[in-house]
């Protein structure tokens, strides 16, 4: 169905991306044959380091010319495979795209390219006293990719998704049409909206070129607790005990000693407390410290009466620096435990997350899998891995099916989703209609013909 | 192409509907012919109270089977023709479908029928310490409504608007088949993003018949200030000072006197203070008092070193009244002012607030045309009028064509949109078009086929 990209190809793209831009066969690395979990693998015919939208425009209308396949791809950070030429064809690569473009103080807005690292955006505009709320785990993921996924991160409790802050986007249609969705206004209700379509449609509808993003005035203090419990058990059940108690929280992340231990070893660092089977990582911001006193020493005096066994501040650079950096390393961290991981990112209603927790216990025992997990208790979304642990191929895949089977079918009843912010990509596609039922990926489907008649954009992926 | 209702169809729809709800013919009253601006009229065949989702559901089969067009409508407070039944058929009413169905304080949803009006909301979860932020001006439109248009409102400069606060939808297709999209959870990656598709597609892809909402925790204390200016213009151009000055604010409306005494007139109420040609009136809100007095103190300082007069406390129960009441009213009042208006909802980057109401003006004197404005300074969002003022039909209509014409050209130099939050409907169709182009209208007419491939729904709004 599709065409393989040969010479006359990449003579007609030479013609207008200069040569050292362009890696085909052999040439292309093999870094870029498999996402960070690295679940599915292919390469590409040809790679692109594209520099700006005309370039994608032209490569895009060339493409469903001659029925090419096109991935784009940013860091490449993603879980399921959404980032992997399956079908090979082109790969547009936006790491050099990486320009902040504009910043505008009087809209509150931020205009970049796709390739901006979301490391690289918050620090920009944190040194210019704004705040770029979302906050994934992985840093060095891209904006586009960000965008592509609707990632949420840890910040969502108070400030919501990715998706809430993206105000504009520029996208180049599979045909090479250019075209510009919202802008930079605060309010719009002009026709159906395209622009959040395209968030976390992973790359299948159209290619992300640039992005308008919405920004807040930094908040002026920022306060981390870190709170040991004795049992995991005791520590979930006090969700959501704090969300009834209408706190005003930023994150509510958690942990469990063995991921702890995982991220020691990880990093050779040691984390402040290890005398304890699990941890509640709480985050209060605000322009007002009295107000954030007021509001830690309400939730502390809450959790101590609910089985906190203490209330740690992360205040200083060095505890700060051994708490963060744990909680970003767990991903790595598990990953270099075991020989092989597969995972999933269900996202339940929040007041469901303890109850959820323990069922992932019960799967662990049942299956017989090592199943370690953490995440944002505060918004529902867990990240959960499957630990293959040396065991022999054929266990593994009956273990992980049974395994990934119970966990989907849990987070339905209790009224939740595939995904709360890794996407479907290729990995997730069987659990996402079972999800959503036949109509609604039928709805999908139709929906992708519109934008992609020829279905060369990232196909197999999502649908 | 479409059926018109018949004496077999109404027969079938007695069948499962009890014949008290329904109503045809002359028995359909005249209040049902056209919404709250009355820029076109038209009759349904028939007109139905529905009571819940299978009814709908029932209807939507039967409608599609049969080929007879069919508008879902609240309290038909829109301004854009969006309720109204141009090509006759049935319409559903969903004024008996105002049940809120659960409030749910684990989490922090409320979960509500489409036809609950937005002060029935408003009132019923801050008696319970909940907060629903958006706050469209008209409290009579219902949830329903609401969703369908994307409806912003007041407080849309802290807490955005009406597609943040929805979590979930339930939904009838054309087809009939009932479709669940989103649900409790606070984030979600999982495929196409067809709720917000939904949100502001004006009833044209489907029939909203629940819908979970999200709430956060009521903010204790609100406090606003009215802030006289001696010009429009000084009082505008104090918005993007108040923008950069990185304060918290809850609202930034604009008022003039001239739209001011209409209201005086029109309630029959005094307004605190009527001396100056243009008002500023800002609202805080939040957990402390204290931050409050700061916020209010730095911001008022900002404003009298940029022209206001003076800063009045919107504070005792009088003066809430009769502030909160103009402000209600001013629709009504310019309404009540003149024989016949029309309408304009640009939204523009709140950069350009200050300009485009200078320009607003401009036009006026240009086309010899009575154009009060009000509205949301803070989001950029204007509500401008166009008032015929006893002029005869034929000048009107040119005058009409040619101020439009000139509004929409300036708020798209500006980077802005045709509509901020009352929509397309009927009657900014051509607008849209000038907007956003034909391959996005082609997209959006592509959609809409994959949703409703006889076009029962809606027909002849939007796109």
């Amino acid at each position: 169905m599709f065409k393989k990209v040969n010479q006359q190809d990449i003579d007609y793209l030479s013609s207008f991306i200069s040569k050292d831009r362009i890696f085909a066969g052999d040439e292309v690395s093999n870094d870029f044959a498999h996402d960070e979990l690295g679940g599915v693998e292919a390469k590409p015919d040809v790679l692109i380091n594209v520099l700006n939208t005309e370039e994608v425009s032209k490569i895009m209308k060339y493409a469903t010319d001659k029925k090419i396949p096109v991935v784009a791809r940013g860091s490449g950070t993603d879980l399921v495979g959404a980032a992997v030429a399956l079908k090979g064809g082109i790969m547009i690569c936006t790491k050099l795209m990486n320009h902040i473009l504009e910043l505008d103080e009087e809209n509150l807005t931020v205009t970049v390219e796709p390739g901006v690292l979301l490391m690289q955006l918050q620090n920009y505009v944190e040194e210019k006293g704004f705040f770029y709320p979302p906050d994934p785990g992985e840093k060095t993921a891209t904006i586009g990719g960000n965008i592509s996924t609707n990632a949420g991160g840890m910040r969502a409790v108070k400030y919501g998704v990715t998706r809430d802050y993206v105000r504009g986007l520029t996208v180049v249609l599979p045909d090479g049409r250019v075209e510009k969705l919202g802008g930079k206004v605060a309010k719009n209700s002009s026709g159906y909206d395209l622009k959040d379509l395209v968030i976390g449609s992973e790359g299948t509808l159209c290619i992300i070129t640039e992005a308008i993003l919405k920004l807040i005035p930094k908040p002026e203090y920022s306060v981390s607790m870190l709170l040991p419990f004795e049992t995991m058990e005791k520590a979930i059940e006090i969700v959501p005990k704090l969300i009834c108690s209408k706190a005003s929280l930023t994150a509510i992340e958690y942990m469990s000693l063995d991921t702890i231990m995982s991220a020691e070893d990880f990093l050779g660092k040691k984390f402040p407390d290890t005398n304890y089977e699990a941890y509640i990582l709480l985050t209060f911001d605000g322009n007002s410290m009295k107000q954030i006193e007021e509001e830690y020493t309400k939730v502390a005096d809450l959790c101590i009466k609910n089985g906190a066994i203490d209330g740690y501040f992360v205040d200083t650079d060095e505890r700060k620096k051994s708490v963060w950096n744990a909680r970003g390393a767990f991903l790595e961290a598990i990953k270099a435990s075991t020989d092989l991981m597969d995972e999933c990112d269900v996202v339940v209603p929040k007041s469901r997350i303890a109850d959820y927790i323990k069922f992932t216990h019960e799967v662990a025992k049942k299956v017989e899998l090592r199943i370690p997990s953490f995440g944002h208790a505060g918004d529902g979304n867990l990240h959960i891995y499957l630990c293959k642990d040396g065991m022999d191929e054929k266990t593994w895949d009956k273990k992980t099916r049974q395994a990934f089977f119970l966990l989907y079918e849990k987070a339905r009843e209790f009224g939740g989703m595939v995904s709360g912010e890794h996407g479907i990509g290729y990995a997730k596609k069987e659990y996402l209609l079972k999800q959503v039922g036949d109509r609604q990926i039928d709805l999908m489907r139709q929906i992708k013909k519109v934008f992609d008649p020829e279905g060369i954009l990232n196909p197999d992926k999502v649908i």
